[in-house]
């Protein structure tokens, strides 16, 4: 799930992520053919803020490689293979080693860690006020720290694969931060870890597992409860479904009525020509469900990335309601396509959520083994048609992209989920979990406070990731005010820390 | 590091554990044959208690096994391979799925687990006032818990050795715990853990990594500092020092000087056999280090389970002061080894602590892969010739035995160490760190407090894991005081649990 969308060919749907299972639970129940895990890019660049005063276009990082080991939970020789993983230092505005000035690291997800740099601000946004050192570090088997020399080699077969999980990365993440402090003599500087979506997972986890290296994390938009039905298997597309309904409740009875219209059409003789002519398909439509696929996506990714100055759920439900008057269901959905891509196209699309890019590639695999979100769509309070997350099939198909079995537990086996109230309470501390609350993904956050330092902080209007991307001088307040909050929790933390050295270094020299 | 010590041939040397790297060190300086990780047992029986009222001598127990993922962070194919874990049930006290009685669970650690189960009483004698259920899990690799059919075949080469490792071990007691009480739908019992020695790391290690699996831990004699240098490394024998030293002051001047004494003779024309003669060894000394070697083992394995009733230091150290006016002073030494051995044997083995158990053959691969544990004697304050680790060495012999490299920082990368009551006085609960500081592996031991919940109970002259070893009618009160304490902070977290419940479950219903 990466961060953000963005602008080149198709306004919206850059760097966007899916929820992985979803299309590919439609294939299911339309019995097409199997997908998996998708999480697609469509260009790359996020629109540019025109005068944001604290940001950089382009950051100024000093890129480095550190030699990773492949497998840190085995003694395999091969284990000790070695790979280059790429990292990034911003020292611009960092205090210096003896300083004790804190360490902003970004933990890098399904996707290069420079796509990231240009569109998160908020490292360096705030770095100047806590004179802090940033370092962005790149997931293995993605961007430029790829093991066995390409990603066409490390995913051609099951033994080279294998080393591809989350419980690895963070290890890495673990190595590389411990290098970077001895490396700049920064012992005594706390870390703060900041990652979005897949990476807030990370991050939130990061602090669980390695306190010792992490004094807190911000975990923005991480769904960690949407893993073995801790969350509900429908959240993601009843939110979806909300946020087009509270934009028109008539944008909302329109998509809701199309997909048995799109069904009727394909039926007809003609059919697929006339619906590949109505939404002017790139290529003649193989079946009604490419199309409703297609459209899905759509939705989707609007609710996902509900940004704002614009609100692309708004601007679709707007375009869909104002047809009404001149046009047909179908002819109200296209309106919708268009505005999404930004205006009127030659023709669209329907793969353009398709493209085998290296995240598509990456994710799917990771959500094939580990990262199982069993999102489906089984509720009648959802403008989608019914279609329940189907375990079974997944597994199946998996198994056949991949020969291997995925394991649905293992996440809440190793990081926890069930109960987590419960368990935090007493235990853990200095986690953020922010969230929009638009943000389909939502639906898998922690979105209540677990302790005094393990805080939920969430806007009822935002969406995926949106407050650690790059401040826009279009920023609504509650978004300016959700940062503040945030940094003024990161502070306390630091604070406190620093408090408690002093406190411990007295006792021991009484 | 087992637990205990016990009966047969040599009545104080069972069960008993080596700083793995002790006896290596000297070698290297004598410049004899390396060997490493020693951990081995003599006889298996402890001395059992004569009247103890709530402990069986044999535990009703049942045998499960549980079929185990071979590597959890990993999704190669052989990954996917399992074996058969044992482990056992003592279901006589508990109160059954509906009671939430807790559960106490044993993290079994370098030995069969069933030989754990004839000494370790902490779990038995404490489930009647808990109602609580007991579960002893078997460390994969030792006992009948070994992956690729047997023990010999498991370690022959790097490849099937690669997954015989503490992260491995523990997360294989995450799914074994999480399938007990799926299996007997005790889903709201918190589960405790316990473990003494490498066994109580484990236990820590699991609190800190697997908190929503169990509730707290209770890790007896626990040298979680003694990795990376966090403690000193001379701290084991100046430990082992100043238990001889405390006993006798005469004593300690006597072993203090052997070792020249031992080298004058050595040098002498037929000097191995003067020395072969007077310590009475089963078959003619090679080298003077054998019998130094010896020596060192008995001393520091009397140190460490200097238990009550009888405390072996004492013993030798009387039986030595007593020879000093019959005989020379390595007639005095000879006079320790044979009380040390409860009596006159015919002869005197210097291999006994050098037989190839296979607590002995996986100990040795776990110090020489992470476990590395860099103990030295580099004080001239010790009463043993100065032999500092040497790291460089170490790493050499442990290439040569295994083909792969020690990582001497993984376990306080993974597990942490340096900083902790900074690190963990805000993060993390519920851990006893229980020590006797006579025993020599309390200097890498926790020994304050770190929090309210994280909690250092220790005793002045406390041995190795006597805390959860079976109760004795002879037990000193402080001993008796140490358990009841322990008992008291478990019942306080349970109690603190559910309470916290109860609250969770009325807000959920407001």
């Amino acid at each position: 799930m990466p961060l953000t969308k963005s602008v080149p060919v198709v306004f919206y749907f850059a760097t966007r992520s899916y929820p992985p299972i979803r299309s590919n639970l439609i294939r299911n129940t339309v019995g097409i053919n199997p997908r998996l895990g998708i999480a697609r890019k469509i260009g790359k660049q996020r629109k540019k803020p025109q005068t944001s005063s604290s940001s950089n276009s382009v950051e100024e990082v000093e890129t480095f490689y550190y030699t990773q080991r492949l497998d840190h939970f085995n003694y395999r020789p091969d284990s000790y293979a070695t790979f280059q993983q790429r990292y990034m230092i911003n020292s611009k505005y960092w205090a210096g080693p003896k300083s004790s000035a804190p360490i902003f690291a970004y933990l890098g997800a399904e996707e290069p860690v420079d796509e990231d740099i240009n569109v998160v601000g908020f490292l360096r946004e705030n770095a100047p006020q806590f004179s802090s050192l940033i370092v962005y570090i790149e997931h293995r088997y993605y961007g430029k720290s790829i093991p066995f020399g390409s990603l066409k080699k490390a995913m051609k077969n099951a033994n080279t694969r294998g080393y591809f999980n989350s419980a690895q990365a963070i290890a890495d993440y673990a190595a590389v931060l411990l290098h970077v402090k001895e490396r700049l003599s920064a012992h005594t500087s706390p870390i703060i870890v900041i990652g979005g979506s897949y990476g807030g997972m990370l991050a939130s986890w990061f602090r669980l597992k390695y306190p010792h290296i992490a004094l807190g994390a911000l975990a923005s938009s991480a769904p960690i409860l949407y893993f073995n039905s801790v969350a509900p298997q429908a959240g993601y597309y009843y939110i979806v479904t909300k946020d087009f309904k509270e934009a028109s409740e008539s944008c909302y009875q329109t998509i809701r009525k199309s997909w048995s219209e799109i069904d009727k059409v394909s039926k007809m003789p003609n059919g697929l020509s006339i619906l590949s002519k109505t939404f002017k398909t790139c290529s003649k439509l193989d079946n009604s469900f490419e199309l409703k696929d297609y459209l899905d996506s759509i939705y989707a990714d609007a609710a996902q990335y509900n940004e704002p100055p614009d609100y692309p759920v708004s601007v679709i439900c707007e375009a869909i309601d104002a047809a009404a008057k001149k046009t047909d269901t179908l002819g109200q959905i296209f309106e919708g396509v268009v505005v999404a891509h930004h205006g009127n196209k030659s023709c669209y699309d329907t793969n353009e959520f398709n493209l085998p890019t290296e995240t598509d590639i990456g994710w799917r695999w990771q959500s094939c083994s580990e990262m199982v979100m069993p999102i489906g769509h089984d509720r009648d309070d959802t403008m989608f048609p019914p279609a329940p997350f189907d375990m079974k099939s997944f597994v199946n198909e998996c198994r056949s992209l991949y020969g291997v079995l995925p394991r649905p537990h293992w996440v809440t086996t190793y990081y926890g989920g069930p109960d987590l109230k419960l368990i935090l309470h007493r235990f853990a501390s200095n986690i953020i979990f922010s969230n929009g609350l638009r943000d389909p993904y939502s639906s898998g956050g922690v979105l209540e406070d677990i302790s005094d330092s393990i805080l939920a902080v969430s806007t009822v209007n935002g969406s995926h990731c949106l407050d650690i991307l790059e401040e826009q001088p279009s920023d609504p307040e509650w978004l300016v005010k959700q940062r503040k909050t945030e940094i003024k929790i990161i502070k306390g933390w630091i604070a406190e820390y620093q408090a408690d050295e002093v406190a411990l270094n007295k006792q021991v020299h009484q």
